[in-house]
């Protein structure tokens, strides 16, 4: 087995290669996503393998469903390496420029960033993605994902590398690393020089173990404690909808909401109404004092660590507040950065929500189910930025490359 | 004294409000640029009483002169801060947006980071310097410079913090850590969650320390190992002028050159034309055998160690290479990515060169010097940043922003 060192060294002269091989890389996605289909079969028989050795180790149903394969979900794999290949390419792009009186002329250039590192959980659909949004931006990829779907990312990592060779490319641009064991996430984390950044993509220990040990760069992504807040001057049935669809279209992936806080003025209205929707799916509420005088004791009392906690599940917190500045406080002090929404009719309430929370996305008016590479026209995301650091929100291949300076003169000093 | 703790959940709440407070920041630079010169004699005094305690403590005679303040000193602080000040507003710059096919309309904009922390060392023109762009683009900035200019340093931020408050913002947007030890250095770099991102700037040793021991997100700045590649087409007259330049105008700066690589077929008649320049300034040459035979006895003989050496001197290693596939070896090899240049007649050459060596800033045929954010139209620059992640290159207020989804609705659930 190679050494993780070596396919560092590896992934860094194929991304050498790949930055200055633009024609090619067109061809090279599409080419991917024919040979993915192809080794359809073999990606499902490899995915069954990972499947009873799950079933073994005593996965849970909704955890298996997530490892899970059928020809059908091969083929969205397909279509979504497709997706990210009619982007634009953004390798190239001169995204400024200017001549100095001196004659000098300055453009900045977007570039690859170099050699991205992955280590994430469970779904294999994540080894496709990555794979096609990093080669699409001219990097190299590490793939490091989780023992549980070895077989099945092996499977398809085999097949996009044979793609990126009929292409005339490196393979090595596309690396999966074997050994799924926390010492390798360990070594890639201090692979400075080799590994240009580190993106975790799963759970929140995982991130946090990335983030706090890491050398090399990291892209936190991910978690998200999100809010709405339903203004006193909402129309209620609009704020029941956005709630509804926010909390339950799906638990549990990190834009769905966690916490409602509604203005006292309307609470009395609002909040019946609310949460009518939500029984529907019989969500658990857990409130506040004033939530639970006004719905009853059905409401299971909120305590302070409900405001932090990401249910990712049929539970939502609510709080009633005085004003729309405590809703601000509680959002800046709970909020994961993530996505945050305002349900109103003012439009100075609006502006003002927008301007002075301080997450990826803010909304006013609509779910925050929205954040998401697709909706946000990315084709697809290699994750959702925390971080204000490089990119915010959610990332596609624009947000895999750098820039540089590329100065032309006639003989120019200074 | 106040713990560097409180500091930055002071910081945090000062960039906060300034965040929101986009019609006052435009004031606050002008009015800051004011007191520092009102301040001057104030300044003078506290840098002489810094300048004798470094005498005594044996500062070496350029390090004096980098601490040294005159009346024309303040008065370029004082004009730096204004041309950050006639810079545009980055901030809530809507950098792209567009309404999706449900009416949802989704506009990035630039916000600022929130706190920045600088860790520097000497000059005191980086407290104003920094906190200026700081500012300009919306965030609050922790201070953290040097023991040697702490009077300076404690001059220059008062008098600004004493502007900001006479523009009725809070003064905390600035503060500057009076304990200058190592400590404080290392808890800033453990202060996730109150300092957003930290940027050392100095020497090699501070930023390897920073990079390598930080949690807190850091953007790497400084070290240049650059070189200039003497293709074989090159006219000779302007590759000794652009070395000239390079290496001698300023030889303790980053954007200084180290290394030339001279292509074999021209070395015998550039190598004289080059030599007899840099004579001029005494430059110690430190060559390659091949480099040797053609200039003889006087050039020392270069070892390994000189490919990677940042002399900040006035020596300059040389070497003669095979071909430009030689020379983009060498500098793939021992660049740290800042600033590279080709000297070429070729279009062909000059066109590989540029697409193919990964640096910060790219030359054909100018000086490295030119790589500065005074030269590249930035106002001032708070460091120029030798990584890929985020911002690349000379850094002004722009780069000390980042961005957030504004998305707003009518309803739309998804």
């Amino acid at each position: 087995m190679m050494t993780l060192e070596e396919m560092g060294a590896r992934a860094k002269a194929a991304a050498r290669e790949l930055a200055s091989a633009g024609r090619q890389r067109g061809k090279v996605l599409s080419a991917m996503a024919g040979a993915v289909e192809q080794a359809g079969e073999k990606i499902l028989a490899a995915n069954r393998l990972d499947l009873e050795q799950a079933k073994r180790d005593g996965m849970s149903a909704p955890l298996l469903d997530r490892l899970a394969l059928s020809e059908e979900r091969v083929r969205g794999m397909a279509d979504g390496i497709r997706s990210v290949a009619a982007q634009p390419d953004p390798v190239g792009q001169v995204v400024s420029g200017f001549t100095r009186p001196n004659g000098l002329r300055i453009e900045k250039v977007r570039v690859p960033i170099g050699v991205i590192g992955m280590i994430y959980e469970a779904r294999p659909n994540v080894t496709a993605d990555a794979a096609a949004l990093c080669l699409k931006a001219g990097n190299a990829v590490i793939l490091r994902g989780g023992k549980e779907a070895l077989r099945s990312n092996r499977a398809v990592a085999e097949a996009m590398r044979g793609a990126v060779a009929s292409c005339g490319l490196n393979p090595d641009c596309i690396q999966l690393v074997e050994d799924t064991s926390h010492r390798s996430a360990t070594e890639m984390m201090r692979m400075t020089g080799l590994i240009d950044v580190l993106i975790p993509r799963g759970g929140r220990n995982l991130i946090r173990a990335v983030v706090e040990n890491s050398r090399v760069p990291v892209i936190q992504t991910g978690a998200g404690n999100c809010h709405v807040y339903v203004d006193d001057s909402a129309d209620i049935r609009m704020a029941a909808d956005i709630i509804y669809n926010a909390k339950t279209s799906r638990p549990s992936v990190c834009n769905a909401i966690e916490t409602i806080l509604v203005h006292k003025d309307i609470a009395e209205r609002a909040l019946p109404a609310i949460k009518a929707r939500l029984d529907e799916k019989k969500v658990e509420l857990r409130g506040c004092e004033r939530t639970r005088a006004i719905l009853g004791g059905c409401v299971v009392p909120a305590t302070e660590d409900d405001w932090s906690r990401e249910y990712l599940d049929y539970i939502l917190a609510v709080r009633v507040v005085d004003s729309m500045d405590e809703a601000l406080r509680h959002i800046a002090r709970y909020s994961t950065g993530h996505s945050e929404a305002i349900v109103t009719g003012s439009y100075e309430n609006a502006r003002r929500f927008t301007e002075e929370v301080d997450a990826a996305a803010v909304y006013v008016n609509a779910s925050t189910r929205f954040t998401d590479g697709g909706e946000f026209g990315l084709g697809a995301e290699i994750g959702i930025s925390t971080q204000k650091l490089h990119a915010r929100g959610p990332m596609g291949a624009f947000e895999l490359t750098s820039y540089k300076f590329i100065v032309t003169g006639d003989g120019q000093i200074r």
